[in-house]
């Protein structure tokens, strides 16, 4: 099925496999009028590009972007906005000793199951380049959404036991630390943590975590189309992520209401909430507060250990898996979250635009 | 926008207030040939019917379900199947009081905020009985999947700090507990707890889990479509869930990937797993092993206690809510998140049948 | 597959046989804040009700819609409405006879073929009273246009091989003739042809002309959601439309650029158009000018006279179909296809408003 | 709005711009286990592409296809097939006298209406090189129904006054001619008219009739995702197409019941249609006959007789339209049509997968 698309609006298209000739992404809906340049793409790409660290896959990729239609003169047309990144660093022969055994943790066996083939070199359509259109995607998103004042951050959270503290958040250092943390210190022992780990030829997890400020109450659509539930698809599509919280998240089922409920009082004249239990969403809306959102990611299932499986002719064999991997994927996933983050609140603003009379008659009486 | 309406294929359409005339759903896109009478659908409304226990809101509603379309002599005709539930037990008088205020925890606020009015009787669209038309096309659903040898179990996981012992799991305890919880004893404890909480004027959350049994490997799309992110969606947007885990949820984050991974081994010749972390899916596909998805609740924020709020008026008040509420609303949502779990995999299931060509020469060679 | 869902933002989901317990609608992403009454939607659904004249059937049907949800206090919430109809007067006893029978002309057999089993009493879902749901959407979406100053205007062009004669046009005509044509004196030639006809236990069929005045240039997207192919979509998919024109239609095929272009001229100041060849649509898009569409409509299947035929059982039959059918449906029908031409201009009318930039601060900085 | 995405299960969405760096087109939802390579699609391209006569542009485009994602090893693989078609001869300095004109029945005022700018560059979006990611489309389209033994046929029926005799009916003419007519007397008329429609600065329209052989019975749905329905909209959503017939079409309307209703009988133990006015197509689902439809062409916009219009800023001109246009796109539109036809029909045949219990046990039961 057509199971590359996403939004009703703001509706983008990814395609392109590991070591195919490219990926990239169809970026349909985006308002005309919007300045728009390949860098502002290319920042965002930047972020997610390996061979930036030592805890990162040695592979260099460019991951260079070419916009290729809906842009002219430096701005967008309204019409679909067609980015490309080529591959250029495809080793396809360090895959072939996996072209035919099911890698645990990976998507091996049920593309298979699901196909009756695969493209297996580097894991193709499931590989983690798969995000390059997710993440040229919500840069797009973002400069948008920078439009009307809402900001997105992301970082990491945790990595492995290692999690931040918060009475030590230094936006600052997102940027500055391999690892994404916005806390230093935290970031050297995750670091550290990481050389233990690939030491043991084994790998690690983490939570990502993201915040959105100045996002105005009403977004998101009741039952089916919650500002909430489209975050949590949104952010559960991306590979390796387990788990997805709003707000309070799993802590929330051992409260008492009393606890729990965020009272609303008046702050310099404006209704405000004097907590955020909730996450900036209730009842599937935008309450005007901040959104927080995180994401529980899995360790790389890639080890270098020796592993149990079974290949395609239906024999049990012992693999190691070598190649060039992350040892936790963690700190270049950050901005795929903060990406489907701003992806899936594009959307709700845009089909906000026409859930009342005033908003209708503000634009076509003009 | 229109977000009442879920599924590319199997597609369901909710509609209804709490105290308008009543509440419904089209089901569209469900096969031709399917046996099904208005009982199979009650029996699964019945689950989530209000009154029926002291941990219960003593309302009484019938809930009785009418097929206006779709069926003809006992079986389905592959047209919409319209369901309505009239609502009987509408006491509007016992809400005026908060006809102008925006009760904590609840879309009072941000309705207002989106449409510029609200439905203010009882919630509106954002009640609880919103989800009776889920559980009606739940049930159809979970009926298909039936003739596929597929099985979904919903329970109560816990209830505030109490826990089922999963080594004391009776699966028959969940139909015979007030909690929907499968251990009997751990039962006892929440509905102690529950009265603790009710006599304090105060309320509950907890955690819900589902597994689904006999899922053919192959069921969900790359990408965007993926199983995983679709059951995200689903269940996070029931009202009051916070978070949703797959598999092993938030713990993987912690994890190493040589804990986490599972191994595939042969099992009488078949290619199966020897532990399922993934909780049946891998790269956002079913494996064929059992899927296993967790729900996370907040406490119902309708509690007796006062609270600080504000009026339409942007006057800052107290309320303190009176009515008919749930003290905990997990056992009467344990079978949403199971219909919800139906519908998405029954999704999953009829688009899949085009996946392959050779698929396709099985229906249109015949 | 979903075939009973159409539109992006404004979206509805009809459903119902012609001799189940009733049929019906829900529209789904009606604007918050329109004022809306049952009686507004009876107006149209009258216009469509059979038994009002001796060229429509002598059944007597009072399709009285009930508002089951979606307005409160006379406005819409900006939640589903949902419209239920009851059948009131379904003989079942004379259809009994085509129960096993595939009449000419009518989806019995291709129904049969698509889902191994139907409804066969009075066509089921393929019966002309599934257009039940379409004029009460429709009815809905004429009231949201006329909020912005569009006003639509269907009416019968032709009868068999009497057409109205343009010069003669009289508006108040549509509503006082049986045939809704805007001529009365057409209007009683084509009641003579009728009367012919019926006669001769044959049927007729007829062209239907819409034109829509006040569209704002702009509405309508690029490629595939043009304007037109949607109006196309919309009218075709109305049983018994083979043939659907826009602007000059069939026409332009014979003619020379240089005739069939329309000049753009300043009139009092704005951009006009000196003729409209072009229906009021350029690039798929509303160019401020009327817009124009025209549908055929094929004679109603359903007559009297004998039939070759072929039943269930692959015998060879030859059947007359008796039970009370319209000589011609022309006349009922305009106001489905009214309907679906204003469903679909809202549609596009509301996608149109996350169009640009600009649109989009006039709404979010307010 | 998000346009330029098609179809349900066979989703396409296609980009780029006339003068931009290329267009393209990202297939998703095509089963897998086609075999299918680069040439398979450039056949198909090479029928639009052109500067192949003296009647079409003496622009040259190799419009050169790159496969970028989706096969592997000859064969799709289920994931999403993206197609480039780089641009290559631009002469954008033909261009910049118009950038500020709105040319008469071209989509300039529209497109600056709806957006507020618009790449003017030989039509930008709205340019007839938009069908190049129809076409690539289509050409995949028509390779896996030709898997099911489905053959689509289109070509030229009239060009302005001239129209093919069908008892004269040569298929192999329609790749022979330059008109893509299958009749080379009329051919050679039409092409004489052509040259005096060129020699006095003017330019022709025309009928492109598609035929479908093949098709089994049953595909197509009910109400609004009507087979015809669905037809008409992919064929009218094509640039200059101004009406759409299915079957007899127009006629339809100035006949009786008894001569335009098909009758059943039984050839060979088979039901099938003593005649085909209805097209292949009764109640919206394919009865198995021939499908038949035909798309009216209006005459190229873009002629070098002086025309009347009025400038971006509210200055009225009058213009001459220089640069390399085709008198006629009839010819290079007929694998358009056919396209569009083919795009259609394969989501209606993918969609139909799942809509009968018994097909989905062919499938899960295996």
């Amino acid at each position: 099925m057509a199971g590359s698309t996403l939004g009703i609006i703001y509706r983008i298209t990814t395609w392109g496999e590991s070591h195919g000739p490219g990926l990239g992404v169809v970026v349909d809906g985006c308002p005309a009028g919007l300045s728009l340049t390949a860098n502002d793409i290319q920042t965002y790409l930047d972020r997610r590009r390996p061979g930036q660290s030592h805890i990162s896959t040695p592979r260099k990729e460019a991951d260079a972007v070419e916009i290729l239609s809906g842009t002219f003169e430096g701005k967008t047309t309204g019409t679909p906005i067609s980015l490309l990144v080529r591959n250029t660093s495809q080793h396809s022969g360090d895959y072939t000793a996996i072209a035919n055994c099911y890698r645990p943790g990976h998507a091996d066996y049920t593309f298979d199951r699901k196909y009756g083939l695969r493209d297996y070199r580097g894991g193709g359509r499931s590989s983690g380049r798969e995000t390059i259109g997710r993440v040229a995607a919500g840069a797009i998103a973002a400069k948008v959404l920078s439009e009307f004042g809402i900001r997105l951050t992301a970082y990491t959270r945790s990595i492995g036991p290692i999690s931040i503290n918060p009475n030590a958040f230094d936006p600052d250092a997102i940027r500055e630390t391999v690892t994404a943390m916005p806390d230093k210190e935290a970031s050297a022992m995750a670091e550290k943590f990481l050389a233990d780990c690939m030491s043991s030829y084994d790998s690690a997890g983490g939570v990502i975590e993201c915040v959105i400020d100045g996002v105005p109450a009403g977004l998101g659509d009741p039952v089916f189309e919650k500002l909430d539930a489209n975050l949590a698809k949104a952010v559960m599509s991306v590979g390796a992520v387990k788990a997805v919280e709003i707000g309070d998240g799993t802590e929330v089922s051992t409260r008492h209401g009393s606890d729990n409920n965020d009272a609303f009082r008046l702050r310099n004249g404006r209704i405000t909430k004097t907590s955020n239990h909730a996450g900036g969403i209730l009842g599937g809306i935008s309450d005007g507060s901040q959104i927080v959102l995180r994401a529980h990611i899995k360790p790389t299932p890639s080890i270098f250990s020796p592993q149990d499986t079974v290949n395609r002719d239906g024999e049990e064999i012992t693999i190691s898996i070598k190649g060039r991997h992350d040892p936790v994927i963690v700190p270049r996933a950050v901005v795929v979250v903060e990406s489907m983050a701003a992806i899936t609140l594009l959307d709700a603003l845009l089909v906000n635009a026409s859930a009342r009379i005033d908003y209708l008659k503000n634009i076509y009486k003009n």
